[in-house]
């Protein structure tokens, strides 16, 4: 695998890298020099081309970067060439935005159930999908190969969810719970803490006003 | 102000801290050893030591801290004593989905309006408020002395909205579309790119199969 030792720091840049070459492949470009791409993201060149050294380069002196083979081969060390079985855990306002966010599916990610541990809600649709029990999680991963769990539940729900997340031995969470999850090193976990992001904008603010 | 000139990292840890510190409070916890908190946080207790040093400490030697004066004190920094107006713009899942999260309220930030440019769903009722068209964005801002924007809206329709809040001078963003925001210094924006973080979370994944 390419992408093996590679700094985490340079891995949470690669998103960012896809998301703007899909953005170049979008307005027909074909080839763009580390200095273009430079001026577009605001980092520096050199950035950009140790970055891509670390995968292999992609790119020829004087030539610049192809367009496409750079989104197609970052897309491939990001997994997005796999197709990826997700449920959502919390039928909420946020799971059912989440399960109604069609980008996520052409990236790979398809929802395949939602549950609630809500019995009145038990049974409504969510984008063709009828929400399930929570005591049902462990049989629907199982028969369905799910390997992505999305938690939107409140905190107090998750540390029992998680706990059948890690019997059923899910490869991924992605954690939009208020909290941290304890599992296994080989569980791998990807929070998105919204009230974090919050505070820290409402600190720049103030700290720029005093 | 205490918080100036602290590096991006150890701000970025703050709303970690308050929150485990809230958890603290709810348990009825008065006192606590940064060796303690540091096992609960699973960081070092020599980081936590250092992180609150740059804040004047709020520690005494051999009688660690002190739950809630840390939690206030920390809450003052990230300006949580302070109450936000804000107004979210694009009324899709996402953006009713945190016009509904109640949490935010508890910690200062009151969501004053929503907007969205579909004239089909302008005037439906979330959370009590009818939507408005994001043409009257610049009033209502100016009206209702709101400081910080929620951009949920399509990435196609944020630069000319954004356009409109470097016009009147918002203080923050807090941006939810696909895409970097290309404005002044004085704004202050706080991304949540949803689809870089499930990449990550992807990436992880198949990084530790191969």
């Amino acid at each position: 695998m390419q992408g093996k030792n590679i700094s985490q720091v340079v891995i949470s840049r690669l998103p960012r890298y896809f998301r703007y070459l899909g953005d170049l492949k979008d307005e027909g470009m074909e080839r763009i020099s580390s200095g273009e791409l430079s001026k577009r993201m605001n980092v520096t060149a050199s950035q950009i081309r140790q970055d891509f050294n670390h995968f292999g380069g992609f790119g020829q002196q004087g030539y610049g970067y192809n367009v496409n083979y750079l989104y197609e081969e970052i897309g491939k060390i990001l997994g997005l060439d796999k197709k990826h079985n997700l449920i959502i855990i919390g039928a909420g306002n946020l799971g059912q935005a989440l399960a109604n966010y069609m980008n996520f599916e052409k990236r790979g990610f398809f929802v395949k159930g939602i549950f609630d541990c809500k019995e009145e809600i038990i049974g409504q649709t969510v984008r063709g999908m009828k929400i399930m029990h929570t005591s049902k999680i462990a049989d629907f991963i199982k028969e369905n190969n799910i390997d992505i769990a999305v938690l939107t539940l409140p905190k107090q729900g998750a540390t029992e969810i998680v706990k059948t997340l890690v019997e059923c031995n899910i490869c991924g969470i992605w954690n939009f719970a208020h909290v941290d999850l304890d599992v296994p090193d080989s569980i791998h976990v990807e929070n998105v803490h919204l009230s974090d992001s919050l505070m820290k904008l409402s600190f720049k603010i103030h700290d720029d006003e005093e």
